[in-house]
């Protein structure tokens, strides 16, 4: 029954695309991730992707266009939608998904999501 | 497919307690709110209640402890706990709900939620 601090979170790791759960909420995890670069095009057949900027500025690649999301921006990719996020600048993303999402779409290539 | 800018989002309202839906994620409503002073306590028998500040500083009174919030923290009160949020300064707020939740944990005098 404590808060949880994003930024004191995020300053416990380096790792890029490599999601941290911290906390839980109706069945998906709370995630904190540090991305720079781009990550791999993908989908969620059973879950729309919930992408929240922290800092820095993340690009997601659409198959028909392309968003740009600055701090205290939010964006939902539809499930089912392919994308590719992507980021010029290290950006630090709140990110909520059901509890078990693979985070490239694939269980094969997904990072493990390592529980702060 | 636009982003969603909350603090926009937020600067087209000035009442106290009454979210707007600004998003939708796996049929939960995305709400941002403006508080200040008490709520009423209440809880929500079949669902977890998420809560981030954005700015002002949030004060969530549990049944046996009292949290308190800053910008960039969040807190998930466990579905059935009841709580009565409050806040001496205006602060705004992420709400994240299922889609048809009422805030006050009863239909009857929940606020109506208006989408923008």
């Amino acid at each position: 029954m404590t808060p949880i601090n994003l930024a004191e979170k995020l300053s416990t790791f380096t790792a890029h695309w490599s999601p941290r759960i911290v906390g839980a909420f109706n069945g998906h995890d709370l995630m904190v991730v540090k991305v720079q670069g781009e990550f791999v095009w993908h989908d969620h057949p059973d879950t729309d992707d919930f992408f929240m900027v922290l800092c820095g500025e993340l690009i997601i690649d659409l198959p028909d266009s392309t968003v740009t999301l600055t701090p205290g921006e939010v964006f939902v990719v539809p499930k089912g939608v392919r994308h590719r996020p992507r980021a010029t600048v290290e950006t630090h993303l709140l990110l909520i998904e059901p509890a078990g999402t693979p985070n490239t779409g694939d269980p094969a290539t997904a990072a493990t999501k390592v529980r702060i």
